[in-house]
């Protein structure tokens, strides 16, 4: 039995009595919902970063609520700790198992609930792919904002455990923007509701702090996701620089000529080669950096968006702008950028993706602080990146094959997060915490603010079982990683 | 000395020492900033919810950041609760003060620390009146969107703390959604950031947990604003019915048509007539409803939109679509809307302002219910209300000489929040729960959703020390309420 939860443990490992709780399990839910054996389980040893793994004690997947409920009681009961994942396209190991847990996989709960188009809803299950949610009301001429670059595979409640954005969410926000309420398992298999398709919920905001919580403080079963009405028009441009820099204080630029696009991306010229060569999006392969700008609306805000967005590239010293000239070039011009991990991929063994903010008028400034730390690991990094949130996606290059090779990526990666907070950023823009970045919110967040998470975990969770390990450093952790921080060699001068 | 923090208490009465406490005050604090005599104390015993009245210990106002966090640790320490204020004009008594705690108002607290126009942000103290923020941006062409009736006067602090609204809350969302960051201080006085500038903050989302949370969490003193910039072109148009139902369909319908108006306002003839009398809009005072109706953005849009509105109202059946028919009109339609709270004081020795929200669809249907509560309890009721967020404002008339009468119309008061609740919404728009709806709480959440509460209470505030009694019902209250409920007349067939 683990103890009450403490925040001094990292996830507190013990023992649990496998064939008992299997049996508990299989007396309501057949034996092809439970797996037991390695060869089955192995599939589930990681999500998306799979630099990480473990393989858990049984994975469940339910197919119904009542089921994940019955689950959920039993973990309670015999004290085991629970995992949920969705799709496993994380980012930052969120549904990395826990070897002496159960891995609660969400993938069968996946109904459409109900389409409300008069008041712009619709309530899903949590295993519902992102993409899927889209397609069903297209008809009406609606969609879903968040669209992470893995929304064909991605779940919403996985887009809703992490706090999910993508390409749109400069103008239409987060995950968190665009859910409305939730029915929520507590880890004791109690069911209630957060948020309201109301205008406001009285009570503390149980909803935002639900949505990015990683699992850790309850399980997700249902949620009432906003739908927003197709813009009638849409134009891409597509804008080359023969310098970096240029690029990223055009993006500032824009901005601050007032203009918010439905879009705003970066690549350098690491990613636009192999995208080029990958995808043929007509992408000019000799450029330093191109910006790739979505405008939305009716046709004449996006006539007159057009117009100040040409200038300011212009001006910012762009060497070549162009309009892609029908939808089917559109379109193109996004399949390149969709497909730069990918792309990535195909030039480099292997690729790890960091992701951070900054503000965007340090674009530039750390930009050119990368390039140091890419000389100094001698690692390659190709970036792309969502450049109008300051949503930076470095992906450094490295064969996982090479001893050691790893972790030098992980000291870079490390790097390159905390040089996000040093500007004024986060660790974080939209693949979460997890296990991966554990050590960086030592260095974002003060002891207080430590204390405080806990104290939060700790009201949700008593006994540490939902998601151990993850979101939050202890704080004997967050000591010891400061000193092991304030040791490297300085290479920001 | 009071016990940690037990949620079976509304607050605990313990005796302070309070010549001790005011001369640990006078440590750090002039005589002018500590006030202990009930002549000075008097005027801070209630805020806009006239009808509950308490005065405090004492009186504090300090002057710098450091003097809270000093208050803070000094109250902290001698286990004497505190409960905070803005401008004092909340409406659900969320500043009532505690007899044996100190009322910290922080109004001294109003400067403008920094405007950002280039990132679109302003930071401020919480002392700042609302519109005061606006004005300072104004000759950059931007605002602050959220626009409480009051916001003259109201603090964006007290804004903060109850999550507040507004008549633009309908297309630019509520005080949660407008701001970034916060500073705040927890009731030991240590202070910690919540979000970020940055596209998204790691960890527990703390800032939308905080906002809304009454000051029952901790004491916000620094505040990180959007700016939104103002829109090219404003229409406002006025729609008059021969019948209240007719008006409610229409609101359905505008929405439902595709067009999120900058604002959507409804009024039934008791409010038009009071309104008309005193401010002469020009409301067509035979009426039995009219909408105000505002579309803001670029020419073509607000071109566009105004076509598909005008037919839309007419196909509702309106009597009467007029378009202001100059910026001079337009702000007139606005003033009576604007005015309209002190025009119904004009006709009423008191009045009473419920604040609930409902799905669109019930309009007309809750309307109907409420004439039926009116005859019931023998008292007039005058409708205003956000009618695109489906908020309504029922302000109940009375005369507070009567004995007995404020009973009446608190019954009366409560039926309509519970019918809110019954029709799918629920008992707070943009007012807060406070001291006033505690009783509702227990009709709104489930004992599940309410010893949630109680434990984020307790992880924040472990002795029960910030804002004691409001917020959340005790689980025994709930219990009492319940059966309270459960034994009177059925009105609603």
């Amino acid at each position: 039995m683990s103890q009450l939860y403490d925040p001094n443990l990292d996830g507190d490992v013990t023992v649990v009595d496998k064939d008992l709780l299997v049996s508990r399990l299989h007396q309501y839910m057949s034996t092809d919902l439970v797996l037991t054996v390695l060869e089955d389980k192995k599939p589930f040893e990681c999500d998306g970063l799979s630099a990480y793994c473990t393989v858990p004690l049984i994975v469940v997947i339910p197919e119904t609520v009542s089921q994940v409920q019955s689950v959920l009681r039993t973990c309670y009961e015999m004290r085991v700790p629970v995992v949920t994942r969705g799709s496993g396209t994380g980012l930052s190991s969120g549904a990395l198992p826990f070897e002496q847990g159960v891995l609660l996989v969400m993938t069968k709960l996946n109904r459409i609930i109900e389409i409300d188009i008069n008041n712009r809803i619709a309530r899903v299950e949590p295993g519902i792919a992102n993409l899927a949610v889209s397609e069903a009301v297209a008809e009406y001429g609606f969609y879903y904002a968040p669209d992470p670059s893995s929304q064909i595979a991605c779940s919403i409640g996985g887009n809703v455990s992490e706090n999910a954005g993508g390409v749109h969410c400069l103008k239409y926000g987060l995950t968190v923007h665009n859910v409305l309420s939730m029915e929520v398992l507590s880890v004791s298999g109690e069911r209630y509701t957060v948020g309201t398709d109301a205008l406001d919920a009285p009570g503390f905001d149980l909803l935002a702090l639900l949505i990015g919580s990683e699992g850790m403080l309850g399980i997700v079963v249902e949620i009432t996701v906003k739908l927003l009405p197709k813009p009638p028009q849409a134009k891409a441009l597509l804008a080359a620089f023969d310098d970096v820099k240029k690029g990223g204080e055009a993006v500032a630029a824009i901005i601050a000529a007032g203009v918010i696009p439905g879009g705003l991306e970066m690549m350098d010229k690491i990613a636009i080669q192999a995208v080029e060569d990958f995808i043929h999006a007509g992408y000019p392969k000799d450029a330093a950096a191109i910006l790739l700008c979505e405008l939305d609306g009716d046709d004449a805000t996006v006539a007159a968006e057009l117009e100040t967005v040409t200038a300011v590239l212009k001006r910012s010293g762009a060497i070549e702008v162009r309009v892609a000239k029908d939808e089917a070039e559109r379109l193109l011009f996004w399949a390149g950028r969709k497909s730069a991990f990918p792309a990535v991929g195909r030039i480099s063994p292997d690729y790890y993706c960091i992701d951070g903010t900054i503000p965007r008028r340090e674009l530039a400034n750390v930009l050119q602080k990368m390039q140091d730390y890419s000389e100094h690991y001698q690692l390659a990094v190709a970036n792309v990146f969502h450049a109008g949130d300051g949503n930076l996606h470095p992906l450094i290059l490295f064969d996982a094959n090479i001893p050691g090779e790893f972790d030098r990526v992980e000291e870079m990666g490390a790097r390159i997060l905390e040089l996000c907070i040093a500007v004024g950023g986060t660790i974080t823009g939209e693949h979460g915490v997890g296990r991966e970045k554990l050590n960086q919110m030592a260095v974002q967040f003060s002891d207080v603010e430590i204390v405080q998470f806990h104290s939060i975990k700790n009201a949700f969770d008593t006994n540490g079982l939902l998601n151990p390990g993850k979101g939050i450093p202890t704080l004997a952790r967050c000591r010891e990683y400061r000193v092991l921080k304030s040791r490297r060699v300085d290479l920001d001068g």
